[in-house]
């Protein structure tokens, strides 16, 4: 049977999961996928994802790829991948992808929305889905963090210490601060959202914690220049909650889908 | 130190819980509250619930009374008791209530909500929340089959069986069936919102699984007149799963609220 690949979407609630990547222990989105497919194609299957979310990250639009022999129809696929995975993974969307796409080589820009509730409270619904943060935040201050870090510059500072990528040069396209409306039972969540041609890891977290610094007034928002600067992880904040991260989406060159 | 009543209103996630009501194995949230008040109080206090929800439902306004001594005030008992809460359940309010109030006896109508999301897939998001129903609902029968349940009526039917009251006599004051709008990831929820001066254990539940019954073409919406007339449980549809009920509100005469 010829081989095709598919450009599978996926969303996840990442609350139970250890993240996207195949782990010796715990359950993976990947591996829940992979073992979903396996029956179809006969021999075990490798997926690789745009993003390989942590432990406990989110995605509306995790995109995955696979070279595949299956010869289903696409909504076919699509039905009989959501029968079998858990109910907190939906694959959204499955499409055939033109002649060597790869889900991560191939994605040009990553969004990430970081979420968080700054009020006295989060709901009871929120509580996986946000980082709670009760004290005021000063979003003038965050905003004037933020804008430090667009564009292109060396995030050694903001990534996990112990990473080991050839380069820690990356470029933030967009970094935008906003409050988006709850509801009657549940505060409005304030959304950190971010783009940028890839990610360190830990690097979203890493930012929202330390733009949340500055927000409590921990730093004035010029020391994010400072920290920027200085290229050591040791200086930034904390990383943020993994439950307040979400992957939102992947964009593509427009010509790699011409099939 | 004088005895005075408090009025809590509590939100909770109900999946990991056992329910409303102490067991003797799991975790309720009414032993919650009470092991978060016992300290404050200095000795084991008893909370009284509107509705002893079952495990997994949840609730966006459960109501509790409890009597005690402590002399804190009502927004510092608010912080104390969410501090050692658990973030899936939260305090929205505490106020002092009227000498004699009794969150139950005193209940004058409950509402319950209970949530279907009718699509293919339901999110990953909404999986905790909702009772996914992928065949086509007929909404004009489902509400013709509701018409007949509105109205003072012996709903023994509609009970979970072995359920020992000693009336099986309510009063359904409202039974709305509606779409609350989706966003780009998350399908429509079709609300079933339902008023009564009370309902019999899984009630709500065995409504919903008679008219969703009733909206896939399993039975004519008529059929529902003979399941109420029979007062025979066998007769009425599944109780639809615990994870799509919500309590959303309960009323008190204003009377009761004077000071």
């Amino acid at each position: 049977m010829s081989e095709r690949i598919l450009k599978l979407t996926v969303e996840y609630d990442g609350t139970n999961y250890v993240g996207w990547q195949r782990q010796a222990e715990g359950v993976s989105i990947q591996a829940l996928i992979e073992d979903a497919l396996a029956p179809f194609e006969g021999r075990a299957v490798t997926v690789h994802a745009a993003g390989r979310t942590d432990a406990g990250v989110h995605a509306l639009a995790q995109v995955a790829s696979v070279v595949t022999s299956v010869a289903h129809d696409v909504a076919t696929l699509q039905r009989a991948l959501n029968a079998v995975l858990p109910a907190d993974v939906r694959i959204t969307s499955v499409e055939d992808a033109p002649s060597g796409f790869h889900a991560r080589f191939d994605a040009v820009s990553k969004t990430y929305e970081y979420r968080i509730v700054n009020a006295p409270y989060a709901s009871a619904f929120q509580q996986r889905y946000v980082w709670h943060v009760p004290g005021a935040l000063n979003l003038d201050d965050m905003r004037a963090g933020a804008a430090v870090l667009v564009g292109r510059h060396d995030f050694s500072a903001f990534q996990a210490t112990g990473a080991g990528v050839s380069t820690t040069v990356r470029t933030i396209l967009a970094l935008d601060l906003f409050d988006r409306d709850g509801s009657a039972s549940e505060p409005a969540v304030l959304v950190l959202r971010i783009t940028g041609d890839g990610f360190l890891r830990h690097m979203v977290r890493t930012i929202a914690g330390t733009l949340v610094d500055v927000g409590l007034g921990r730093w004035p928002a010029a020391y994010v220049s400072t920290i920027l600067a200085g290229r050591d992880r040791t200086r930034a904040g904390r990383a943020a909650p993994a439950a307040g991260l979400f992957l939102v989406e992947v964009s593509y060159a427009a010509r790699d889908f011409a099939l």
